[in-house]
């Protein structure tokens, strides 16, 4: 058994170590420098506990981990592009320091070498998690694109949301793990299983995220509070809000999404206001529970000692803001 | 043994098939309507064709060689937002018929598609077929990038465009070939010297390309005759025209492509003027010749009946102008 610490340490030497001793040097830099980035490794260390979960040796799930890394890393680069992202945790963004050429290409190439990484696992493993991963990439795609759909679309439901951030953020977390449980040769209904729990787990995630992004401290969150409102995103807290609001609260929801006019700072505070009106912080939060809950039965159908489970669940308690 | 129409007409009937019944259809209508664009199809036809050669079942070739397909068509429409290229074979590209958001996640998924496809093969072959495949991609997106950094780099070299071009086009000739070749269980010298056969085909397919740009016919090459002229691009016969040309052609040379006052008409009426005067025209097709001769030698050394050779023969000669 591994702790989280230390296979995040383990991820983070392995991505330290990256380098590609490739040219050009112009489609070579953006990549090294977007894997630097930081962030918490979420995904990566989702690989290696899936297959540490079913007892495999996770020093076997470290190419799969930076191959999933990379693939996130990729979708964010490009995604930044499609939604003009200047700043990503705290610093410029691929497309902002270098330009949109230099993104798109150096994201294609971070796919191709995510696939380069997935292709050294074990060959009689190979062309399963080659199928899972490539499905998942695709969902991703999907989803990104349901997420733009919903700027323009008036009619998001709350079920179109969920089934959008499903495909956008959850499928990866499934995926992750199911590849280190692939790894850890669990069986069909376990990996399955586990899959399920990832699948729960990122959903939980970004709803907390969406809750973090009006309510959070800006220090803890690492973004401006209120991105989202001022950005019109159709949020789950919106959607709720939407579902619940009458008369003058729906009106003024519905004006503060439209009217251009109105200040940042008075249409995040206006906006908050009707969120207390109708609960929605308390609301979301019975969301999360649900996918947390959800969650915590997939991996206790699991068969392994319960003992292997406490990384997992202790992950999921941090990831789903359920840590205090 | 198939003839090469046969082959054609069997990819044709497989891309026609193509149907993705996946939504949402904002993201797969872009990759249906550049799958459906036409063109000459030469690269999943390599495919087919390095199969046939070792007697492999051409039927297992036809999702890797749509697969390729998918990746070339990826790279078109990621190139053309890069380019700025509103029209390709007459028609209006991806970004410039919907826009770029749409032309970068559509080709990301699109090459997504091709690993799925990819994937389908004996899981036996899988492996290696994997590593060529993703080796190559991001060796075209190295060529890409070269061609870029090339727009900004004063002093180009021909080696340097040799190698840029060898990338960016010559790869995926010879790891199409390959890739069939691996189908049809060829001995790993035949799928080597199959593999150095499609990359000179390759780059003599490009300088073709370039001559065409400047001496062909606009019903037969598709394109505007001298665009490249216009958009000062670097090419094997400027490259060779730098190298060749003295005094008054070398400055009259250098104001054409860095003086942006000089109308097209006149430009391209210049350029050609020089390169009349400079034999471009006949040395490029000596740089043709070479790599033609090269490919045959390779294509000698195969271990297979001659007459099985007969299709890529003709191929060779159709695609490096030689069929007159």
């Amino acid at each position: 058994m591994h702790s989280i610490s230390s296979l995040r340490t383990k991820l983070e030497n392995s991505i330290g170590a990256l380098d590609f001793q490739s040219k050009p040097s112009e489609l070579y830099e953006p990549i090294i420098y977007t894997m630097n980035f930081g962030g918490k490794r979420i995904r990566p260390l989702l690989v290696l506990l899936g297959c540490d979960l079913f007892n495999g040796d996770v020093d076997t799930g470290l190419r799969p981990a930076l191959a999933i890394e990379l693939f996130h890393n990729f979708t964010l680069l490009h995604d930044d592009i499609m939604d003009n992202a200047p700043l990503r945790r705290g610093k410029e963004t691929v497309y902002k320091k270098w330009n949109t050429n230099v993104a798109i290409l150096s994201g294609d190439t971070m796919f191709a070498i995510a696939y380069d990484f997935l292709t050294e696992v074990d060959p009689l493993l190979l062309p399963g998690m080659l199928k899972l991963f490539t499905k998942t990439a695709r969902e991703v795609c999907e989803g990104q694109q349901y997420d733009m759909n919903f700027e323009k679309q008036p009619d998001v439901t709350i079920a179109e949301y969920i089934e959008m951030i499903r495909l956008k953020t959850a499928v990866l977390f499934g995926c992750s793990l199911k590849l280190g449980a692939i790894l850890g040769h669990a069986s069909v209904t376990d990996a399955n299983n586990i899959y399920s729990f990832g699948e729960n787990i990122g959903l939980g995630f970004q709803l907390q995220d969406d809750l973090l992004d009006v309510f959070g401290n800006v220090e803890k969150f690492g973004k401006e509070i209120g991105g989202d409102i001022v950005s019109n995103k159709k949020t789950f807290l919106y959607l709720k809000a939407m579902e619940l609001a009458e008369s003058k609260d729906l009106k003024e929801l519905q004006r503060c999404y439209t009217d251009e006019d109105i200040p940042s700072i008075q249409k995040i505070e206006k906006v908050k206001e009707i969120y207390s009106n109708l609960n929605i912080r308390e609301k979301t939060r019975e969301q999360i529970d649900i996918y947390y809950n959800n969650a915590l039965e997939c991996l206790q159908k699991i068969n392994v000692e319960e003992s292997r489970k406490e990384e997992l669940k202790k992950l999921a308690k941090q990831l789903l803001g359920r840590d205090y």
